[in-house]
């Protein structure tokens, strides 16, 4: 997946920002190579890395000419710059398009992302490292996730997809936390597979070949 | 600031994610039509709004031909239809210069906005709402405020807005929440006046035209 001209990303693939961006470039056939942060060691906390990721945080991003990080923004960029590439309907093929794929991409980082981060780390992390889990949070954000399913049951209801009718960056970013969630809690896969139109959407994204790669690399 | 073909935002100015819609039209001198919701009603509930908005919050967007929801995703696609309108250095003036106004828009989002949504609430309209403050939870998100401001700081020692030489789309959508939590407590206005770069982007920002027409619709 490297080479001479391959873009660089850093951190783990078991992150969830990380592994957004590696989905994206695989869907791009864009070639990458990605470079381990010993985390354990605070190599995501030295000036170096703090250039590039003034947050401290993965991923952050490097190809010939600029430093990215935020992973939704690196989505994006790579869209856009590799606009020709691999799955060209990724960010839409006109401005309306687009503009919709960014509405649910914004839905998800707003929405969805808040209550699954909070999630993910209290039912996939938090035992592998024995903390103890916080069964009010847990509850509270099983709440919020539920109602923002809702609202997606209804639109996949109107649409194969969030954006419309072609898999899209929107679709994309929900993959790695989903995918914590599902394997890690039986009722948040209930959640996911009571919801026919949400549990028909996930088997079809959760399937797709790009995916199956980042998930290898986990 | 209506007229025939003018757009229609629906909400309030006083909301936060409203008014980083309005500041952005004002700057790209696209004529306007606040519709106003009464929230208080349920407004935002009724089956045709949940066309526009299915989370039933606002702002909603609306032009000839579309209609979106997410304030950051209505920001991107003003700035993108009317490049050549108003300030034309919002979304960048190059691929490169985009990319970085949309990294630092997703940290507005993603790093700025968690904390500062939660104090809004509890230093702004939680009194006016009678609702007993929780401190807790104020000197929580107070404290994670700051670790981004610290980060703002040192960005702004670098270049003159977030994203570089310019105001952008990234500088503007930090506006609203910045407001309402420097008039209303004392402790954060510290937070930004006592860091030398913040308060002088703070100073710059706050003090545009586009703003100030915004602050009087309050």
């Amino acid at each position: 997946m490297a080479g001479g001209g391959a873009v660089k990303v850093y951190g783990a693939a078991i992150s969830v920002a990380v592994s957004r961006v590696l989905t994206c470039l695989i869907e791009k056939d864009v070639p990458f190579q990605l470079v381990p942060l010993n985390m354990a060691k605070g190599e995501h906390k030295k000036p170096d890395y703090l250039k590039i990721q003034p947050f401290g945080q993965v991923p952050a991003f490097q190809d010939e000419n600029i430093t990215l990080f935020e992973s939704r923004a690196v989505l994006r960029y790579i869209a856009e710059k590799h606009a020709a590439k691999g799955n060209k309907k990724l960010f839409g093929s006109n401005p309306l398009e687009k503009a919709s794929v960014d509405q649910w991409l914004e839905a998800e980082g707003q929405s969805f992302n808040p209550p699954s981060s909070v999630l993910v780390f209290q039912l996939a992390f938090a035992p592998k490292m024995k903390i103890k889990r916080d069964e009010t949070s847990i509850k509270l954000n099983e709440a919020k996730l539920s109602k923002v399913l809702d609202v997606y049951d209804r639109r996949l209801g109107e649409s194969r997809y969030l954006a419309g009718e072609d898999f899209s960056l929107a679709d994309l970013s929900h993959l790695p936390a989903a995918q914590f969630l599902v394997n890690s809690d039986e009722m948040i896969k209930e959640a996911f597979s009571s919801r026919k139109n949400v549990d028909r959407w996930w088997e079809e994204i959760s399937h797709r070949d790009s995916w199956k790669k980042v998930t290898e690399m986990h």
